[in-house]
């Protein structure tokens, strides 16, 4: 991958992704490469059992502008907004069926489908100088994709405020909402996101990618439905060999000892 | 509109539309009067293309006491109250349906079918020595329909303390909660309701009016579904003339020029 | 009931049954024993119509540890594990569908089905050194059902930062996050619990009753659906005699008089 790609692809021994958005100069929009490159990163993270979790970084000022409204503007035409909304939806929803956790790391301002982006994560640890707003209603569109996720974390009233004003919220009010896990001074950004990554890749992969899947897929289920379905994902966790381990770790008051963990 | 009506009704020049429960004597009980106004008042707003806005305002002591207990006690019959109940989920139902965003503007105690008002409305400002109560169970009534807007806005825990207590909370816990979005001294809690007014106004018509439908629409879809109700949204809303127009002013840098904007 | 049961019941004047989990030397384990034990005890408790509420209390430094990890270590077998599952969501959903409010008591730690527990009970008080946590993500196993209430009562985010690392949150962020209703020393406990109770006992058993069925299932519906099933029940809650003399008290302004209130 060449120094001027749009996303930047890193990997450590733990087998930590880390993706960068690395477009400043368009404040990481998500145009066209952007989100093939997305596309084509995720797809090959989701097949790679190698990958324990992926960090969503991004270079400059912002850490996403959300789609990039020049190109829109250029292309007054319904099929060509759909084909974009259509793509840039199959990224979000591929962050959630990654079997790894995603999390991103946001370390400026995050809007429209860069709020999206943030909302989708399963985890975000924000800068304390990071902000976030749904502000494509400043352009007459209201954010209605970003209002799937957001609406998701964070209260229905502070999501209608957010997607009607238009207006910025800080980090401290996105912690406050639900949209980011942590907030940390910018110095001590990669420490926090740091701390959930080890956290992560200390836990077996299996156990974290059946859990991910199974907390969004109950979530949308009726209680009686979602105790099934989680009673039957529990059931095949235990026969895991990593969980059997793990149990008799337990039993043996030592540490479990596991292949990746 | 003479002064003895239970609900009065202003219009500025932008098209914000303020209602005005008005029958303090009776804390702004929703009786057969006030359902009809209220219902009668939303069904115009809701065909008139000139209204941007309608805030939700009372006059007296108490924001509104929800049902009319004295009348309820008179009318000991099911297919009465069933009718009763029916009317007032019709009320709750149109703002929600309102193509137009509905901001409660609460100086004063909101009680049961008065609280659910203040949940369903799209946004909510309080003042700070409002307060907030689904009361209904001191008097043997658990406040069922009111706990339908209720769970949808604060966490459930709260809301079933709050259902099966009947107790109040303060403006503050309104608000740390999300069943408001801010809370302002009495004499600011009008200029903190014009903020929010303001910047809605600003924005084309079309796109709030989608994106409010859209936002509740997709909220009850699982998420795949979701993210396909809100693309086609965003894809309509980018034909309509008002996007582009945003579209191509932030790309020649300048601010749109919307004729309701 | 012996003294060494594992599950302590006492009931007071008012029909306010404590049920103490009392086995501290397994941190009160969810074991066949133990669940049996709730599982008879709730379905006693549900045909019981003098019962108004159940405090869910435990002894010891833990209020529960979640299953029995041991046990599960000495059974690697999927229908062992599955049977298991079963039994704890039946534990589980009986809370739900008990006709009184439960009210957990949570003096020490709580962690995997035991945070569980709490997420599912109606209502929770906590000790300010209490704390919470989704643990079996340590040993490999995902906390597939605990994630069914908890995503239920904190926001996503925060569930998932719990689930995918475990650790422990304190009493505060429990609070903060909708996990529990109140945080009290360690000494004021019992009245902050016995608070709750007293409101509770004060209102009719049959408003409660349909009351708080009605919470849990309008909640899974959509908004429609959900005012349809709540205008019924509020109908149907008003030809109740204690309503009846509930809104005649209202109306001759003195206080009602309920045969159980």
């Amino acid at each position: 991958m060449t120094d001027t790609a749009v996303l930047l692809q890193t990997r450590d021994a733990r087998g930590v992704v880390t993706l960068t958005l690395n477009d400043p100069a368009r404040f990481n929009a998500l145009g066209d490469e952007m989100l093939a490159a997305l596309q084509m990163a995720l797809a090959a993270i989701g097949k790679d059992e190698t990958v324990r979790a992926v960090v969503l970084a991004a270079n400059g000022r912002a850490f996403c502008a959300g789609h990039n409204l020049k190109d829109m503007a250029a292309h007054p035409d319904r099929v060509w907004y759909q084909d974009l909304f259509n793509r840039c939806t199959k990224v979000m929803l591929a962050i959630q069926k990654l079997p790894v956790p995603v999390i991103a790391r946001v370390q400026g301002m995050a809007t429209a489908a860069g709020c999206q982006l943030v909302a989708q994560c399963d985890l975000a640890v924000a800068s304390s100088d990071a902000s976030f707003a749904t502000s494509g209603i400043h352009y007459g569109l209201f954010c209605a994709t970003p209002s799937v996720p957001l609406v998701r974390n964070v209260p229905i009233k502070r999501a209608m405020e957010m997607l009607l004003t238009g207006d910025f919220i800080s980090a401290q009010d996105a912690l406050a909402q639900g949209l980011v896990n942590r907030v940390a001074s910018p110095d001590q950004l990669d420490a926090e996101v740091e701390q959930l990554v080890a956290a992560i890749v200390r836990k077996p992969r299996v156990a974290v990618s059946m859990g991910k899947a199974l907390v969004y897929q109950q979530r949308e289920l009726g209680l009686e439905a979602a105790y099934q379905a989680a009673s039957q994902c529990m059931a095949t966790n235990m026969m895991d060999p990593d969980a059997q381990e793990g149990a008799q770790a337990f039993a043996q008051k030592r540490k479990p000892v596991w292949p990746q963990g």
